[in-house]
């Protein structure tokens, strides 16, 4: 089996304005589909971010790949590094962005690889990941406070603004009572810190056994996030299960890390497996956010997690906006991932769209089922894949920024780090 | 494809006198076959230790590994801790052995379940552990001093007595006149440190472009380990390549490591997940040996490799006596570890009995080429495995033991760490 041609298609999908730290979600997110044909006629696909700075990688490595046998996926690492050349070494100083570039490459070519491995082999994707623990995949409701759509062109709102604790809680009950999630993460660091804790401990008083988590993104200083948790309790009764990157930077993360027992979690500064080690060293956080489209791929997100757990690291999955495909992998990792210890993040349920057939079934109780059918179990929609790509070819949008968005919304928005 | 019979067989093979700090290797290395049979009729080859200990835990899994899809290694590590309850977690103060019990029982059927695996795939078994990076693997001339042998009931000797720096230059000379290999392992600890120096110091005469290692499995103190390191001219421009294991146990090989930029290389100190964090936090080793024979397995090993690579630490493979299944297990290994810095060890060379078909060809420039065929690339020749289960049952060695082997040739012999 060798691999005669690959479509690199770029789609914009409809968002809601979802706010972070940053600033706030586009009125389309961007996706990068790829479609991996074979010699046997068999096609794997993949999902990554859709930037132009995946896109272009996406597309210098595409052509390098003609021939290569879709199982060995050393000679696909070895072919994306000589194909991106300038991506430099992970100690390079300024290098870090870059060689992130060559692992999600890699990765989005990775899973339509073992797609096509699972499909000659007759097996699941999971099996080649070492198999599935679980037959279904537990994932968390993630809140965002939000403001109300202002350009309904693309796609309607959902919910209009939520801006406050109440708004907040009425957007959980919506979520929890439409897809069953069994536990809550609130995207923070968009409020004052003291709305942000008003906001948990009214979740707390709605959901008195949903596990609940708050991610702000690095936006605070060390007292804030120490005044934080102590508000919310602490650990042992308190209503915390974990803080997700509450300070910036590794150093900041160890700094708190030695004055609390509140479990920290990460996808910010430990995305590197370099940087695993580090953050052992420091005991800077407790838990690390698996993610087979940075972690070089469905293969290193598992290795990640065998990684977690001879350090004594938890192990929980991120999530940026994405479709079926995505999910597919996730699935895939999370099911053979043994350690998972937290229900996994996902975006899915604030998009209305999909590039896989039969795609947009609900969540039941907050989990999704692994496929089991051979290779990924996803088929594409070419009719969907068709429509995101005009409209990605309509609208502007090239890039991500989430804070040049948070004009149109607040003029005078400055992005901060730390915030508060 | 499903599991239906398990069959493993104990096999004694004819061994020669080698010494190590223990004491030497008695008549017959032991082994374990392992043959895993499907409902498809398909058959999965596995080799691993046969000592009694291992043998039982064998057979205690193998009846539950009944209807467990090979394919599943998650499952199969399920079942193997299920089987052997008492084994304890790594972190219990005394369990350490029992742990790597498990990791050994599980790395043998895991060799076997992947040979399954790539069988049903068509596809030899580097392409489910990543794909080859190499076509041939690079293997070290293992050098033992040893006595003559007494007892030729089970087989001759091979070359007799070798215990002075001469006589094992001499035997250097033929490993390399017979097989080709391009880099030398002295397994040392067995003579006083002096003649070891000078026998390292005349075969770099007698090789001068030969990379040079040797290993005393802990016989040194740290100061001896030091004056070695100086007498033979330290890291640059120096004798050796790199010193294995020279001190017994984390702490000495940290407390060496931080007096010297010698390389130290470690099949003893580090032989779980767990302890490449620790190594790494006390900067103990910078070599970390393989093993697909204990570090989980095959894919295990190609976990350590990654985790080694994040480290900063080079990857060379350990060997024990063994025959063509472990070779070839140790070849898809080493040809789908990238970072695989070092050449392997391998005892193959002493041993003039094999169960493969076709096995004991000679290495050509000190390399053996990687399987391109399904699964493993090796067939099981059973005359020769009726063969040596016979000598199984005909000695009465159940057990490796080298010090009491060594009490034959010298009475009043006494095991010591450090014994200089």
């Amino acid at each position: 089996m060798r691999i005669v041609e690959i479509r690199v298609t770029p789609i914009a999908v409809p968002d809601v304005p979802l706010a972070n730290t940053k600033g706030v979600h586009q009125p389309v997110f961007l996706r990068s589909v790829i479609e991996v044909e074979t010699d046997c006629g068999r096609v794997g696909l993949g999902e990554t971010y859709g930037a132009a700075r995946t896109l272009a990688g996406l597309r210098s490595v595409a052509p390098m790949l003609e021939g290569l046998d879709p199982w060995n996926l050393n000679d696909l690492r070895q072919r994306t590094e000589t194909a991106l050349p300038d991506a430099g070494g992970v100690n390079a100083p300024t290098a870090l962005a870059d060689h992130k570039l060559v692992d999600v490459v890699y990765s989005a070519f990775e899973i339509a690889c073992l797609d096509l491995a699972g499909q000659q082999a007759g097996r699941p994707v999971h099996k080649l990941l070492g198999g599935a623990v679980r037959d279904t995949v537990s994932f968390g409701g993630y809140l965002f406070f939000k403001f109300a759509k202002q350009d309904l062109t693309f796609g309607p709102d959902i919910l209009g603004e939520v801006m406050t604790p109440d708004a907040l809680v009425d957007q959980a009950r919506w979520m929890v009572g439409e897809y069953g999630f069994r536990s809550l993460k609130l995207k923070g660091g968009v409020l004052e810190p003291d709305l942000e804790i008003e906001t948990l401990l009214k979740l707390r008083e709605a959901f008195p056994h949903h596990p609940l988590r708050i991610d702000p993104m690095g936006a605070w200083t060390v007292p804030t996030a120490l005044r934080v948790i102590k508000a919310l309790g602490g650990v042992e009764g308190g209503v915390l299960e974990y803080l997700e990157d509450p300070c910036r930077g590794m150093d900041a993360m160890a700094e708190l890390s030695v004055q609390t027992d509140m479990p920290l979690a990460t996808n910010l500064v430990v995305v590197e497996f370099e940087q695993v080690f580090e953050a052992v060293r420091k005991n800077a956080v407790q838990i690390v956010l698996s993610d087979p489209h940075y972690w070089r791929g469905a293969t290193g997100s598992i290795h990640l997690g065998q990684m977690c757990r001879a350090a004594g690291l938890g192990v929980s999955m991120h999530s940026n906006s994405h479709l079926g495909i995505s999910l597919a992998a996730m699935l895939h990792v999370a099911a053979s991932t043994p350690n998972l210890t937290y229900d996994c993040d996902t975006h899915y349920p604030w998009s209305s769209h999909d590039i896989v057939k039969g795609g947009r079934r609900p969540f039941a109780d907050g989990t999704w089922p692994v496929p089991t059918t051979p290779g990924l179990g996803v088929e594409l929609d070419r009719d969907a894949l068709a429509d995101l790509h005009d409209l990605y070819s309509r609208t502007m949008v090239r890039d991500r920024d989430d804070t040049d968005e948070m004009l149109k919304y607040v003029p005078d928005y400055v992005r901060k780090v730390p915030r508060w």
